[in-house]
């Protein structure tokens, strides 16, 4: 018997995201998930004891106090926030909802989703996934993406703000641009990256009912660990999501991460200085490489992406490694000569520059 | 402007899975979501602190340490496992890897996905979500499944075994007829409760290519609120899960759940003096109800599924409540003089008895 026989034909459709490589075999400074350098928030240790006698019960499927903290961080009320195992998880859950099949796709010719050509690579498997129409769009030649390239039917957009892996920032006259191109349509703005510099959009929420902001804690509260990711938009946005949660999965956050993430989001003194330091290094970072010979794109994110006058990427990803620095290297067009580096700690960072100084002067 | 254009058109598909009441006004003696009355092993405290200095970094996306505790604990290798976040997304994944499009579903006929007419409602839930084509079969008037009702060409079979909300459960030689009918198709058979005195299918794993175990540890060891859940199969069946996985979410299973679901597997000695209590507690309640005329199934679960010979189901719900006590009520044909009752501690149970005493004698 043929063992393919067993799989839904759907599955041929698949082409799975391959996340950075998590060695096991010796410590290395790890720059190449855009994982903060930083523990999370101690205030999270006794937020997690306190829930431990409650393991037993399932969480709020709703999961309203977290709601409710992420609310008030970003002066919304808890209706404009849903959330869910992570953002990659809010993220499939946003492709399901808007994206793709829309009712104007009744049209002989379907309109396509629209994202950068060079983008976040989960993107197209989402897509996939959904079995969703999607055309991407070129970034200009400084990696940044031009909106006016967006000016054309769709069923809906998506980018990073700042964009990943070139770490470029749009700002908020530019996103409008594309939010009132595609008034009908969802235009999401994937803010991972968003607390390293960039503009928050949560303030225009109020302003346009196409507009959805995507988060995570996973950089900015050093909570790669425990899944928390949100979306924040207009009610009828949040309703959709529900919806789509609620045939998916009922309770994709679990009680301790709920309760990890609110102690996180309260202490903001804490997420203040954490942000402050990586910002402060990343700068630092970028003056020390200029000095060889790099090109850095201006970053507003915990990463930069970078390539050399002269020595290629693949070259220096594997002097890296073979000095214990795991960075990120595309193997894709445009960017394969690039090298995406998480800010790590000052001493990190320093050793990079270090090691980069010796192999790329 | 509409504001449903913003919606993809699969949305008009769902019809959203509704949880059991989670009431947040009083303290009910909760025995509506079939929620373990015991608090996990105490062995989980220690490993959740020595996940607290890691969680500023990802999970293992292959949940590794995971899979091997369950593996050990169910007599097979770490590739016949797959992990989720919860029993809940890992039957998603499942629903959406093996049925419904099948390959030689593009025959002008589709065949349908089958599972019983009365079983867990989430299954119609997935089927919507992925527009999968399914026939519900029958139980029979003793809400048993009849292997033979479902000889018929299908995309794949699922049920929970025991079943719920009936507690019914099926042995090997029936199910075996299933799974040798069906023996180009997944047969998953959902073992939430199968801790509780069935006989689980995992002995069998290597005898059948199409087997598909799913088991959560949300009831059997008391982590509702951590959403561990997982699969075991052989592994061209658990590799089409990661690829599932793999395009929906990198990380699913965040480190302390993964860390908590290790330590309360490996607890092999809490975990049989918790069910062996539940079962224990779960014959007296039969016995003492039986009693005062309620007709009660044959239970395998930590549940039991109750109608009472002259008192209807919604007067005894609305009595139970009304006394602090939460139960399940489905208002479905067939079901609807029935209530799921959740087995708590032995004292919740006499309570609960002491008021159905009082309202159906």
């Amino acid at each position: 018997m043929d063992k393919t026989t067993f799989t839904a034909a759907r599955m041929d459709r698949l082409t799975p995201y391959v996340a950075g490589e998590q060695p096991k075999d010796k410590q290395y400074i790890k720059l190449n998930t855009n994982e903060n350098p930083y523990p999370p928030s101690p205030s999270i240790k006794d937020a997690i004891l306190s829930e431990l006698e409650n393991l037993y019960l399932y969480p709020d499927p709703d999961s309203f106090k977290l709601r409710e903290a992420i609310a008030s961080d970003c002066g919304v009320s808890p209706e404009y926030v849903f959330c869910g195992n992570g953002s990659d998880e809010v993220l499939s859950f946003v492709f399901y909802a808007f994206f793709g099949d829309n009712r104007l796709n009744d049209r002989p010719n379907a309109e396509p989703m629209l994202f950068p050509d060079i983008t976040y690579s989960f993107y197209p498997v989402y897509a996939a996934f959904y079995n969703i129409l999607y055309k991407t769009i070129p970034l200009d030649e400084n990696f940044r993406i031009i909106p006016a390239d967006y000016s054309r039917p769709s069923s809906g957009v998506i980018f990073p703000n700042p964009n990943a892996p070139t770490s470029v920032c749009l700002e908020y006259n530019e996103i409008r641009e594309l939010l009132e191109y595609h008034k009908e349509r969802v235009v999401a703005v994937d803010e991972a990256y968003i607390a390293f510099g960039g503009e928050s959009m949560v303030k225009y929420i109020d302003k346009y009912p196409n507009l959805l902001i995507i988060r995570t804690l996973s950089k900015s509260h050093s909570l790669a660990g425990m899944r928390v990711g949100f979306a924040v938009g207009q009610p009828h946005l949040i309703s959709a999501l529900k919806r789509v949660k609620d045939s998916f999965n009922s309770y994709p956050v679990d009680r301790i991460a709920a309760a990890a993430a609110v102690a996180a989001i309260t202490d903001k003194e804490y997420f203040n200085k954490t942000t402050a330091k990586i910002i402060n290094t990343r700068e630092r970072f970028i003056e020390n490489i200029k000095e060889i010979g790099f090109s850095v794109s201006d970053s507003k994110a915990n990463f930069v992406f970078i390539s050399h006058k002269t020595v290629k990427a693949d070259i220096l990803k594997a002097k890296l490694t073979d000095s214990g620095i795991l960075v990120r290297h595309f193997d894709k067009p445009r960017i394969n000569n690039h090298l995406r580096v998480t800010i790590g700690t000052d001493k990190d960072m320093d050793y990079v520059s270090e090691v980069l100084r010796k192999f790329a002067q």
